[in-house]
């Protein structure tokens, strides 16, 4: 059985994961006939957002313990993955991509990515492993392979500026669909950086992880 | 557009409402042609869970904050919810239902119910309003409908007995299939009381959401 590694960010759109992307690409994996491993970097959320009313909160939380919601207690350290044990990666999208696995959100093509980060997607890419990048997850695309390397974050011209800032080919995606770079074996699709419900999300993550799986 | 009131009980399953339950939930309700409005009662969460550890956290959450979470911030007070808006009513699992909802988990057969979730779930009851019950949330159906009513909590002996003695009439149940009592209008499935993975729970989840939506 394939298995493929899943980063997650946290927990929640504004300051973590999106947890409808989480979701659906595990139930995506379980649905091409895979398995997955959740992991998560230890680390301090960069910051907490009440989600009604968008606001910062006076708390701190752990990007590892809040990832471990979506995966029921089963993830481990992103310093512990080791590419070998997995056939592919998957990052769903979410603010925690572009606040916690890097500051894309912050510093736009300034941008830095967290350590463990840069080291488990380049591993995937060195192993010529396919990986799966969602909603604004694909702004980690230039900041991991080659100059040129085909990615999307939907239409949105500052968002697809930036990226293309730090070195990506960028094409405009619908909601529906996946832009694959068939050399670098990575795929991206919009998801809630397009969507305005859960199942037009769920239509490209469908394809996205059919495709990771496919590719693996 | 047919209108499905769902209730959040915060966002994990140790101490909130189970994530892939309630996605799942959201997506079934869309993918039948229907929309959603979650709600959740604006309490306090029992406890904090260390979802990694199983351990308490020295902090304090609120349900319906917490619960904005798995809604993207799309989320109303419980004690808001008017059932002449919608036409059926879900309750994902999750031990949030059974310790934030109600103290089913601590309690058992002596359990009490939130007020705000009593009234909103005998409102649809008293309307003939169908409404489904996922995973332990069926705890709550004694406490709503009438002696006897059919109900499932999955196969668990201890659970299923404390849910009899609470009055409902307790059937075992396959993770994959659902219980319906066709003259209450409620369906109850067991998710991840049984599952051992997000696509069992899917099956069960999917099949609720189909009669749920079917029955109104």
């Amino acid at each position: 059985m394939k298995k493929v590694a899943v980063i997650l960010s946290g927990c929640g759109v504004f300051d973590g994961a999106e947890i409808h992307e989480a979701v659906l690409t595990l139930l995506h994996i379980e649905l091409n006939g895979a398995s997955y491993q959740c992991f998560a970097p230890n680390i301090s959320q960069h910051h907490v957002v009440n989600h009604i009313t968008g606001e910062e909160m006076s708390e701190q939380r752990n990007v590892l313990i809040e990832a471990a919601r979506i995966a029921r207690g089963d993830i481990r350290d992103l310093n512990e993955l080791n590419v070998q044990d997995f056939d592919a990666l998957a990052l769903p999208g979410g603010f925690g991509a572009a606040k916690n696995l890097c500051d894309f959100a912050f510093k736009g093509a300034e941008c830095d990515i967290n350590e463990d980060v840069a080291n488990a997607c380049r591993a995937f890419a060195d192993a010529q492993k396919p990986a799966a990048y969602i909603c604004i997850a694909p702004a980690l695309i230039p900041q991991i392979y080659a100059k040129g390397t085909l990615a999307t974050i939907g239409n949105d011209e500052d968002t697809a500026a930036a990226v293309t800032i730090l070195g990506a080919t960028h094409q405009n995606c619908d909601v529906a669909d996946i832009v694959i770079d068939e050399k670098a074996k990575v795929i991206s699709t919009p998801a809630y950086m397009l969507a305005k419900n859960i199942s037009e999300a769920a239509g490209g993550i469908e394809k996205a992880i059919a495709k990771l799986i496919k590719m693996s």
